[in-house]
């Protein structure tokens, strides 16, 4: 393969404009995002996004550069130091690539014959608890993921990591309570996971089109969404336990339906 | 309330002595470990754990000094700047309050016609997983969870924390796998979650005494943990997602595990 251009200087507008996007409003002005890290990066590709900018450490990449160069396509693809590209990383050992992607912008279909099962984050605030949900989302089979205003960046690079990159294949969209987009309407139960509540998760028919609402981790579900629910659900806890981490409860619960899904198509 | 005695320097035996419990090694000599917070320091008062050290800052803890103090019960107790909080605490914001606490050894039994549901961490490294994983099983009703030998210990402050104090609430021991736990030999079903596995998780009857072995993040199970699985099991994944965090996989199979017990005894 022929040698890479390098970059070497912070000061260099490429660099500075890959650091930029650590900045949640430069990433919606320029609907990009950072994906660090080699297995990140394959993933994001292998579900058929294409990176604009591919940052390379090929020291530190060793053996896996020509790999890497590979899976960068027609991406703009440089040669930078470690010490460049550990400031164009957000998180820690970005294990010598970190690349600039375009916003996914998945669609958000049905597959024929299937029912929505839509997940909200009312507010999470937490990066590891929405990448939990986001990952979880996607393996149970969700249809999308919405989150309202308050939440955390899902293009975070501390969010894409915790997703594993769900992000790519995920439809992930942002919520207006006062515009809720159709399909939540046509949700026969819209239910929220709260502690206390008296019906038990098991209780209810997944197989229905659903929406789960996971509220923030202090202040719990928003009024706006209260007025949109049809109830709600708890996850029962033995010794004296509190609460789940939201991230973990929601995944309870999606496999749940995927459960109760899977038992009906067999 | 009378005044507390304030200790201001780190040099102080008493701080120091408290600092050496964030290395490992110390802590089972000791046979004690720190819990920062105040909502985890309530939750082990309340689980019955009586803690031998109490440092507050009452500046930062305002008027929730007089109820740590007064669950501070019998232990020393310290009034303490923010800067010795900070030292003592290995958690970043310990919000006002650090406490020393013994080791909880929790009694191994079995409530009467009850199938014990045991949880392994096969060398799980990352203090958010065996956390998860604790918070989970107690929620789940779990009998124990064991650790082997290479475990992250789930007394270091990150996993009291990502545990939310399940340390105190579920029996949690270390397992040797060349002289295993009888407990664990008298399990009809030692099942390992292997994404690849043929077997669904929700096939499997777990009303039966059972055990779950969690694999570590990037090397899955071990071979000694091998020799003694009757089976493996799968989370069924949608989306072309490989795997599910080893945390949330464990989640999701415990509280199946939960679902068939209530079932049976409703």
């Amino acid at each position: 393969m022929s040698p890479l251009p390098a970059l070497t200087s912070l000061y260099n507008p490429t660099v500075k404009y890959a650091r930029s996007l650590h900045q949640r409003k430069i990433r919606y002005r320029e609907r990009a995002l950072l994906v660090e890290g080699v297995r990140l990066f394959l993933d994001a590709v292998g579900s058929g996004a294409q990176p604009t900018h591919v940052f390379v450490d090929e020291e530190r990449l060793g053996s896996q550069t020509s790999r890497v160069r590979a899976a960068a396509g027609g991406a703009r693809t440089y040669s930078v130091t470690s010490s460049v590209l550990d400031a164009i990383a957000e998180t820690r050992t970005p294990q010598g690539v970190v690349a600039i992607f375009p916003f996914p912008e998945l669609p958000l279909e049905l597959p024929p014959g299937r029912a929505p099962l839509i997940i909200v984050s009312d507010s999470l605030q937490d990066p590891g608890n929405l990448g939990t949900l986001a990952r979880s989302a996607l393996g149970a089979g969700a249809t999308a993921l919405l989150l309202t205003s308050a939440t955390v960046d899902p293009y975070a690079p501390k969010v894409v990591r915790a997703g594993m990159g769900a992000q790519f294949r995920l439809p992930i969209r942002w919520l207006d309570w006062n515009e809720p987009d159709p399909l939540l309407l046509a949700c026969e139960h819209r239910l929220c996971a709260r502690a206390d509540a008296v019906t038990v998760y098991t209780q209810i028919d997944w197989t229905l089109p659903s929406c789960v609402v996971i509220g923030n981790e202090v202040r719990g579900i928003s009024p706006q969404a209260e007025a949109l629910l049809t109830g709600s659900i708890a996850v029962p806890l033995a010794g004296g336990l509190e609460s789940l981490n939201a991230g973990v409860a929601g995944s309870v619960i999606l496999f749940e339906a995927a459960r109760q899904r899977r038992a009906i198509r067999t």
